[in-house]
């Protein structure tokens, strides 16, 4: 068989797989890689408990009979989603978003989401895409997928470089091309670790109303500010003009095996024979004929999970908010004591210290290509993910992404000892020979 | 907002939701439109029955400590599945297809296993895909999503006419164009009930083989005999050259609500750098990019139902097996008791006996639209779906499909009263005033 879509091809889609068979090929080594969620916490006890929870509020909340109950756990459901009433009750309860639960997509995790969004934004091959350069690398496969190019924004010191932004869409327009959207990631981005203050959040709002562009807001760490840091609102909370797609995630916040995320999507479409209907209807429609329906099941157990916090995330992440935050503070302080500075204030290495969230960027003299990669974690025994997987093309950019989210204190220790050994070590070595193999 | 993907106005995807709005706006009508499983055996109770019988699968048979089956469970997992081995059990033990399990992707539902083979395949726009006509509304739809021009195949008396794919296959590259592959649904079809018996999937298997046609085998019925009909082979077990990508479902045999599905695609892939692969695993690729991978809890909903049965589905549906074959029998014999033979033999209506499944389609002297359907529902308070849904455009169609799988023996026999008066009646009306708002 040959000739198959080419977005098999691309590096977007072959950094996952490679990124996944390292991990799997070194199953011993320390990972600063992955971004699942601290497991210290799950309990295979609590599923049948969390699915009990919800059968009760089915029954005794909303009234359903035994026999309604069962066929809306067991049967084919609302393409919506049988959750969507709690989802609304979370973003009410933990990030003042108000919305009609009719405008809320329960979606196969969020990476379903953002390929549903940008499947319906895709009409012909004029429409681009912006992202915010460095970019979570599933938003660029779900866009290859689709046929859909991801012009890059530069990343400001706000998070978002507004200028370029909006020279990026304007240079598009007067290409012929239709930028749809532009994806950011406003609370402890994945890669980059930035965030956008209030201020800089209601000036992108403002341009993108100027710019009548969507703004496809993905928020899956904004739960888990670092010590000390207050949350700021969602773009979503400050949106008054329909402006922002919200993209919800439960992986971190409840547990990544249910594979239930959401959207939100209240704008209003007009179709080309002039009638009107909701961006989420239409999802739903695109989602009919992808997965028909998330699975019941699994809504039923981040549901329970809801039900058990009074819909507040917040409160059911105590434990887990308190571990990021120790981890962050532990990652910090271990390259600092590490990598101490130079007389002049300047360091050998050097890192960004994010005001949340699971990624930390570390910036080196050299370049960080995959076979240092695979040398750390043969040689070390640590991992981690090189920046450049989070760029369009695959040229070595000098810098790591550290992820702090599934290792315990003492690993951080002596992740640390291992990464430190390797720098040194790439350091030392001449040039030439850092960079086997790469361009 | 404007100019979404040009698939949301295509039939194929408001079809299904039409279809799933009538159904909601007469939760008290009889259902012959319904393909959901009968719902009499199902026990919200068995749900956790199912997650300890896997988990204890993962300890006892596989050796995974306490640590590692809470992460299978909980956390991100294998992009194609974790139930793998068990679904191979199940093909070899149910269906003597011999599969290695690395060539399975477990999906959500067969509904992605569709989408992720199709967007594979769909590489520019000279690619096209055969379907055998009249065609399940999902295939069509998923089809749309990803541009993909469908043509129908005629059905014949041995359930695909081999003529007619032939000269298909031909006048398309002849076209400049690449068919590439054809979807068949070799059991009790939907929507048309047919099947191919055993001689004339070998000729489909050798015009496939003679054509290099890849074959989509879709099979959610396979289980499904009448009373006294045999079980065919599959295509995929009949499949010496790596001919048949098999989809496989759970909805039917399992419960829906878990939205667990299946392929087995274990042709070989060569890339244009040369390079060999498995094609799971480059649909995997897709998939690590649409849902990331299948929820582990429903995954392991199905696998401990599996497990608790041998891994036979066959085994597990004894009960289902009988209602559905009594219930076809109930059809035949209620439309035969209703629309007794003139003395020459023929009928004022007509329908098939299908070998199996859930479908039977009546054929009508008169065209069948939606506003028949609504006047159905509203006036009669029977449902059931207009053929028109099933083919290309929206020509009304002489012909309705039945549904038995959701009916109680009352409901089939209220069910039939019901449409018998509404078939007397627009027997009785004027041409002119049966097709009120049809082209």
């Amino acid at each position: 068989m040959t000739g198959l879509h080419p977005a098999l091809a691309d590096p977007a889609l072959t950094s996952m797989n490679f990124l996944n068979e390292i991990a799997q090929h070194y199953p011993d080594a320390i990972s600063f890689a992955a971004g699942r969620p601290y497991e210290e916490f799950f309990d295979v006890g609590q599923l049948a408990g969390y699915l009990d929870r919800f059968a009760a509020h089915l029954r005794d909340d909303l009234g359903y009979d035994p026999q309604r109950v069962t066929r809306t756990l067991f049967q084919y459901g609302r393409t919506k989603g049988i959750i969507h009433h709690l989802v609304a009750r979370n973003l009410a309860v933990d990030e003042r978003i108000t919305v009609d639960p009719e405008s809320i997509v329960v979606t196969v995790g969020c990476q379903e989401a953002m390929f549903l969004v940008l499947r319906a934004l895709r009409a012909d091959d004029r429409d681009v895409l912006l992202a915010v350069s460095p970019t979570y690398v599933g938003l660029t496969g779900a866009a290859r997928l689709v046929d859909l190019p991801v012009l890059p924004v530069a990343t400001g010191p706000d998070g978002v470089d507004l200028v370029d932004l909006v020279a990026q869409v304007h240079r598009a327009r007067a290409a012929g091309l239709r930028p749809r959207a532009c994806y950011v990631m406003p609370d402890f981005a994945n890669p980059s670790g930035l965030s956008l203050d209030l201020a800089a959040r209601r000036r992108l709002l403002e341009v993108a109303t100027a710019e009548d562009l969507l703004l496809l807001e993905d928020n899956p760490y904004g739960l888990f500010p670092a010590d000390g840091a207050a949350r700021v609102p969602t773009l979503k909370a400050l949106d008054e003009r329909a402006q922002v797609v919200y993209l919800g995630s439960f992986a971190k916040t409840a547990l990544p095996g249910a594979r239930v995320g959401y959207l939100v999507a209240d704008q209003r479409v007009t179709a080309a024979d002039g009638t009107v209907s909701l961006f989420a209807d239409e999802l739903a429609k695109i989602k009919s004929m992808v997965t028909v329906n998330t699975s019941a099941i699994a809504q039923a157990v981040v549901g329970g999970r809801l039900l058990e916090h009074g819909c507040s995330l917040l409160a059911a992440n105590q434990r887990e908010r308190a571990a990021y935050a120790r981890n962050l503070r532990l990652l910090d302080a271990g390259l600092a004591a590490r990598f101490p500075r130079f007389a002049d204030g300047r360091r050998v290495i050097d890192w960004n210290v994010p005001a949340g969230g699971f990624f930390l960027v570390v910036t080196v003299p050299f370049p960080v290509d995959d076979a240092l990669l695979e040398r750390s974690a043969r040689r070390y025994g640590v991992l981690w993910t090189p920046m450049h997987h989070f760029y369009d093309g695959s040229t070595p950019v000098n810098a790591l992404r550290l992820s702090i989210s599934a290792v315990t204190a003492d690993q951080i220790e002596s992740g640390l000892d291992r990464l430190a050994a390797l720098i040194r070590d790439a350091l030392e070595r001449p040039p030439a020979a850092r960079r086997p193999g790469s361009a």
